[in-house]
Order: C-alpha cells, then structure tokens, then sequence
C-alpha cells in the first residue's frame, strides 16, 4: 500500500472517527497554542459579527520536495503562506545523474519557484535567504539573504509564524572522512551535477594534452563513485553511457585509459530494494566494465588518491580523477540546533509523530528528508489496545471483539499490516488462530499476556520511510490536504462526524498535541 | 564592398600578378625562414624521390570568431593544425545579451571545438590550456592548463609551431577606472552572461525581501549599463523586455521601483552606425523609460554607487543594483607582452600588414579583436604610385595612364575607393578632372606635384576594421583560404600566372615579409 494513500486514508478515516477536537480543546487543554487562540479569535470575533479575521501566518522552510508539494497543494487563500528558501525554483532531483552527463539540461529539470506560486494566484509569498535560527518560543523565524549582499546592515530579517513547516531537506553526509569535502563532488544540487559534468570533461581535456605519461592519463580517466545507493549507481550508469557514446568519439587517443570504480560499504549495491534488481545491476555493471568495490570503506580523500578498507581491515589506495560522494545523507546544521533547542538532540532527523507534527514544538510540522515519523510501537500501547477492544471489560478478548478492532488498529500500527503480509497472513485472525493452534475460532477468548504473544513480533516491521522524492512529496501533499481540511471543517462544524471512541486511544498529552490536525 | 570580399579580391588578384616567389625566395631572401626552409626540404626531398614531408605545423590561438572560422575553412589534410585555447567551445557571441535574459539558452549558442574538429575528420588537435608566452625567436607557445589543476607539476607544456595564428581576442577595457573590476559586470563571455542573469534576478529577489525601506528597493533595482555601443544597447533593450514581460509579472509588487540607465561617454550612442540608427535607438529608449546620459564618464564604482563626471566637469553619484560594463576592449596580456617583445609596445593591437601577418616575426599572423590592420597611406608611396603609373617616364600622367592604374591602386589603397564614394564620385579621373577644372580631359597631363594635390586628402579615410564577429571571421576564413592555396600552389606551380609588373609595388623588404602568403 502506499505510503500516500495510507496516511491520507488513515487520516481521513481518523478524521471520521474522531470527536470534534475544537470543542474538546476548549476542556482538556485551554492553554494548546495555535487552533486554541484561532477557535477563540473566531467566537469573538462572531460576536462582532462580519469582521474578517486575520489568515493564519504558515511558514515554509525548504523548496524541495516536499515544500514545493506542500506549496503546491495548499489553498492559499486560507492562509497567509510564506515560504523561505535560498533556492528560488524547485528541482526534479531523480533527473540530477543525468544533468551530470548533459543528456537532460539543467534547465528542463527546473522550476522557478515564483512561477509556482504565481500560477497559484500569487496569494503566496517567497523570500530567497536562508533560515539561519527556528525560535519555536516566540514563533520566530531568523533569516539571512544567501547571496553576497550589498543590503544595508547584514541582510537579515526576522519572521513571525503561526505554523512551520520545516522542508529544508538534507545535506550529504560525510561520515566525517577526511578530504571528503575538499576533494570530492556531491550530488545533491543542480549545481552539484554542473560542476561532475565539468570535472570530468576536465579530466578528459588534461588526459589529452601532450607531455602526459600513460600512468597520469589513467588517473585522470579513472572515476570513482561512493556509494552503490540509487543516486550512486544511476550516475555510474550514465557516465559509463556519456564516456562510450559521447566522450570516446571525441577524445578518441585516450578512449581506452576510462575506468570507473563504484565503492559500497555493505555486501552489495541497492541495498534498498529487491535482491533481484541488486543483482541485475551488478551483472550490467560487470558487462559494462564498471568495478564494484562491495564491503569496502572509504577512509581517506586525498587530492589524487582516495584510501579505503576492506572487510579485513587491510587498506589500499587507488588514484583517481574524478570523485562523486553519494554515500547517504545527514542533518543540516540548523536542524542539529533546532534538534538539540527541543530536546531532540540524539537523533539524524527531526522526529515527528504520525501526523508528521514535532511534538516538542506548538504549531511546527518537519517533512521530507530532514524529518522522520516515530512510529507508534505495539508492545508499548498493548495494554490500551486490549482495553480498547474488550468491549465487555471481561479481560479476554472474543473473535468477534478482535475483528471489531482490527481496522483501528491497522490504522494506528500499520507495523501489523507489514507483519501480516511478510506471514502471507490476511489478518490478526490467523495470527490468534496461528497462536491458540486448532481450536474453534469463533468461541476462543484470548487474555492479555496471550494478546501479547500473538503480536509479539510485529513491532519487527517498523521501518523508517526512504529519503527519497516520493516520500517529501508524498508528506507535503497529505500535510497540504491537512491544512486545507482543517480550515474547512472550522468554517463548517457541523459537517463533522463525531463518533466517541475514537478518543479512548488518545492520551490526554496525544490529545493536546494532535489538536490541530485533531480537529479534522 | 565587404571586407571579405575585398579582401579575397585582392589576393586573388594579387595572386594573379604576382610572379612566383618560390622562385623569388631563393633570389631575394635566402634567411627568409618558414617557406624557404620548406622550399629547400622540398627540393631535397624530391631528389630523394617519394618519401613524404612531414606536415608544416600551424598553431592556432583562441577559439572565438576569427580561430574557429580559421579552424572551420583550413584544411586538416595540408597543415598539423593545433589549437590551443582554454576555452572548448566557440560562442556566438551577438546572442550574448540574449543570455543575460534568458531569451536564448546559453547551450544554444555554444558549439564545442572538438564537434568542430570531429566534424573535419578528426585530424586537427586541440589543446584546452592557456597560452602564456609566445616565443617568435625559437618558434614555440608556452601553455598551461587554465584549470586548477592536480596535474604533476605546474601543468605548463610547449609547443613549437611553423605558422603561428594568434587569435587570442581582447578583454574588456576598464581604462583603469576604480572599481570597475570589483563592482561590474563584463560580457564579453557565456559566463558572464549567466552571471548578469542571476544579479538582476538576485536584485529583485533582494528588493521584494521584508523590511526594505522603498530607497533601498530603488537602489537594487537601477540597473545601470556603462557604455553605449551595440552591446550595451543591446543588453539595455532584451534587460528592458525582461522586467517588462517576465520579471514585473512574477514580482509584482516592486515592478513600478525599476530604473534603467545607459551612460555614454560620447554625445550619442551607437557611434558607429549610421545616424539613422542612434536616432532610432534614442527615441525607442526614451518610449522605453531607459534613461540615457550622453557626454559623461564614468570615473569611480563603488559597491552602491557610480560616478560620473559630464562634460562640464561636474561630478555626480547614482546609486545602483547592477552595473553593466561594456565602454571597450583592450588587449589581453599576454597581447601586450608579445607587442612589447616585438617592438610594438605602443599599440592597443597587434599590428598586421593587409595579408595579416605581424611583420616583425616569421610566420607569425594576427586575426580578429586582437589584431589590426596598417593601412597604407598614399601620400606615404605617392612617388611609386606616380612612377608605378607613369609608363612612359614623361615625368607627367596622361589621363590613360591613370585609368590603366586605378585598379591596382584601389586594391592597394582602399581609403582610395572610400574616399570617393564620399563625394559622390565614380573614379579617380573625375578627382583629376576636378582638381583641372574644366580642361578637356583626354588631352590632360598632370605632374607629381598635382597629383599629390589630387590624392592629398584620401587618407582621411583610412580606417581600422570595428571589433566584430563579422571582421573576425572573414579574416579567419581569408587566412584559412590562403594556407589552403599556399599549399596548392607549391604543388603545382605550373598553375601560377606570371605577370611582371606588380613587384614594381614591393620593395625588398616587403617582399621578404610577402613570402609565405606571397608564394599564392
């Protein structure tokens, strides 16, 4: 099931469910923020009659994915939207590996991020500078323009928000190995894929010119690519594509001194994905010529040689002329101190609940690359979840009372879902039926320690969702399609249908944090 | 009558004329140098029957109009042609204000030297370095590689040559003024082109930003363009249609604070051009709303602000976003070394002879924005004008006599032509008849004396060809034609047409210089 389809469904299907939050904040938390002050601003302002109150101000952090998905899809006359980036167009990155061998142009993988929003109607606002400072306690954003300036004073400038969307996406990740950063390419922006393609025709312009021993041109024509993930692996491709097709016609004397070399920490390249599509790419690489270095760390970046080591510890070095970083990703610095100001400071991304909210934080949302969603675990709520669905409180738990709460339960842990379908299994049924053996199933009663075995694996397929273009852009829409909703279903209550049980599962603190998007 | 045409013309009929300086050579010039020296293998070589010459080596400097229009028309099969230059590719470069503006895509007016040279065949070589000393003495380059490079040391090479075409173009002409290379931008390449675009889009960018009082915004928005020949105008009217149909549309709210100013030293812009035209340029800015300050120098660049002094002296400062220079060009300077090196420190350009060779070394020639042409005066050669025409030694020129020269002289004297036309006159006889007043013209005699009288103004017309792509790249073909002859004509000297009578028009020395292009 996708990821999209599942969060929107579980939305939409919680949404149902659940009671109208906006009245329940006014009982259980008078002091909740952002909906609270709105609910409020409106009965006063109701009571003025017709005055027009003021849009909520939604400041968006990032124009990748995931902001510009969110940007894309959010009704911008029912907020004041603002969105602050130092990159003022939106990049279709799948396409970057191959902007670095010319077969795309940089140019069609582009789009301004003011034509955007002026197709929106030109309600939203974008600012180009950078967000060097998230002030969740005063709801205050610091910015800096990006470029050089001659602004007066240091170019910077405050904003104020209602709720933040933080979408700045990620940086690559280093690993802190030494000359990384000084000697090799990335290939996380449009600029990135500029500069490799530059490199390596550089490479093949130095390779020709007379003088050169054979040793040297080796080098300059040996291109090694870090990391065997996707962005890796499709780059080699190209490269291998543009050297056989394109370069070799045109530098023909030096055709056969090309070598690429693709280096893996793990067992094997894309590791993500099926074995089967692992498999094939090696085998096309081996036909193609490209060496695959598996279970070989990068140690060292020198200015001609880069250093690694093997599975036994035993270092080597191999000279180079074109280095290409893409061993994974990591924070960006104003993440690591937004992280570490809430109380996050361990993590590799900024933790949200399933609602993609930092829970730290009134009014801030974080999607894309530089977020990730705690995923609620089963054994943790097991006890709630067996309360929940022993309707009769007899302290066993029926077929039927299973069968009754296994939609909510789905929707809450979609772990069980993942469980059930790596078991071949259609639902938590077969699981009891699997755990109490060959007894008749509809008059087992199951207790809560047996409760417990039947689901005691599942929290096995909790699994962080992939850094990738569909995920942000996946968020930023349902988050999109939240904000939306929200407004309308303030603006027409009675559209809500309240059905109480849905809050037996909510925590009061749940209940505080979730009443933004609570009262969908 | 075109350059080019003019040009080929006169060779061709030069060539016609002129008796067979292979031969002369050896007569007149035996330390001549390059043909000589191949004359002499020739001989050698034919006495030792079938072995084959090795290729005479051409050298060619720079890729822009006049290298590449050589590249493009010589032909591979006849020379070891090699081309050196750090720049890979060729520009069209009349498009470049088209880039500023995104109008035209830089891609699209770009063409890489090694498609070109693939295109012929593949026997040309070239180089992608930068020439840093020429060496006429010992007949060598010295290159290094513009990139920075990890290259084992310094990446410098040599390359000896037995024609050397030096078509390095010029660079942009700050006349020293202060802060001009800090604070404005050039365009004089594709990159500067790019650059220019970001700035304006940075300006507007920066001005729509929170926070900036309205004085600021202006500021960021007066794009001021130094300099009002055809590139300036150019890029003044494609920066004009920019924020009038795109950027005003997607910056809406500081569409009205843009300003545009031109500002010309000279009392018109467009100077060059027919009077028409500056007229035209002038009223369609001021329809345009582009300002143009006519009569005043620019004198200092600050980071905001320009300052100018106008005709009377009076200083004044605008501030500003972007400053645009294009007041001029200037020779590079490794041009400057080499003129120094030669003997003509003086110049703004390598001065060349009408075959465009540098006189001063052997087998050296000079094309396009580099190099200029000396024109030779008549009133510097009058005496062997008038003894080159006087057939019959009367000491005085018959109206026949001077017909039966004029062709000669006006392949010889250009401004001849030039200055006719001027006054409306059809040939040199009607200059004669009006210098004679209403004397019977068959019958007319005149001395030396009234000759010069005749001819004593035609040098007003002598001219150097302006900077243009056009000039460039007729002279690379012209010189491109004459290698490709020079050679034809050594193998089959049977083919030259002898007549006697144009050597009358070269001196010794001149002849010396003549022999390689001579030999056609």
């Amino acid at each position: 099931m996708p990821f999209k389809a599942f969060l929107l469904d579980g939305a939409v299907r919680a949404f149902r469910r659940r009671p109208s939050f906006s009245k329940l904040v006014l009982v259980f938390a008078a002091s909740g923020g952002g909906l609270v002050a709105y609910a409020d601003a409106r009965t006063d302002q109701a009571a003025e009659s017709c005055q027009v109150p003021p849009k909520k101000k939604v400041v968006v952090l990032g124009t990748g994915w995931a902001g510009t998905t969110f940007v894309r899809n959010i009704d911008g006359s029912l907020y004041d939207v603002q969105i602050i980036s130092p990159r003022n167009y939106f990049a279709f990155t799948p396409l970057l590996p191959s902007v670095t061998c010319g077969t795309v142009e940089s140019r069609s993988i582009t789009e301004p991020i003011r034509r955007i929003i002026s197709k929106k109607g030109g309600e939203i606002k974008f600012w180009e500078a950078e967000c060097f400072k998230i002030d969740p306690d005063h709801k205050k954003i610091h910015c800096r323009t990006n470029i050089a300036t001659n602004l007066d004073g240091n170019g910077e400038f405050c904003v104020d928000y209602d709720y933040l969307v933080i979408a700045v996406g990620a940086r690559a990740n280093t690993f802190n190995t030494p000359g990384v950063v000084e000697h090799c390419n990335f290939l996380k922006e449009v600029e990135d894929a500029q500069k490799i393609r530059r490199s390596v025709i550089d490479c093949f312009e130095r390779a020709i010119l007379p003088d050169l021993d054979e040793e040297e041109k080796k080098r300059l024509l040996h291109f090694v690519i870090v990391g065997g993930g996707p962005t890796g692996v499709e780059f080699s491709a190209e490269l291998h594509d543009f050297v056989a097709e394109d370069l070799s016609r045109l530098y023909p004397t030096v055709r056969d001194l090309v070598s690429i070399t693709v280096i893996e920490h793990g067992g094997q390249i894309l590791t993500m994905f099926d074995k089967r599509i692992s498999k094939f790419a090696e085998e096309k690489f081996q036909r193609d010529g490209i060496e695959l270095k598996t279970g070989c760390k990068v140690v060292k970046v020198a200015d001609k040689t880069i250093t690694m080591e093997d599975a036994l510890h035993e270092k080597s070095s191999v000279p180079y002329g074109v280095a290409v970083w893409s061993a994974g990703i990591g924070p960006h610095p104003i993440i690591l101190d937004f992280m570490k100001n809430i109380g996050q400071g361990n993590g590799r991304a900024v933790s949200t609940d399933e609602w993609l909210r930092v829970n730290e934080c009134d009014g801030v949302f974080a999607i894309g690359d530089c977020a990730t969603i705690s995923q609620r675990k089963v054994m943790e709520d097991i006890l709630e979840i067996f309360e929940f669905a022993d309707k009769d409180n007899s302290g066993t738990l029926t077929v039927q009372e299973i069968k009754d709460a296994v939609e909510d339960i789905y929707i809450r842990y979609p772990q069980v879902e993942l469980y059930l379908k790596s078991k071949h299994m259609k639902d938590i049924i077969h699981l009891v039926a699997a755990s109490k053996g060959d007894a008749e199933k509809e008059a087992v009663e199951i207790t809560i320690e047996e409760f417990k075995n039947v689901l005691a694996n599942v929290d096995s397929q909790v699994k962080n969702l992939p850094a990738t273009a569909q995920v942000a852009a996946q968020q930023g829409n349902y988050l999109a399609q939240c904000f939306n909703r929200m407004k309308e279903c303030e603006e027409k209550p009675e559209d809500i249908s309240i059905s109480g049980d849905l809050h037996l599962w909510v925590e009061d603190k749940q209940l505080q944090n979730s009443q933004e998007i609570g009262s969908l």
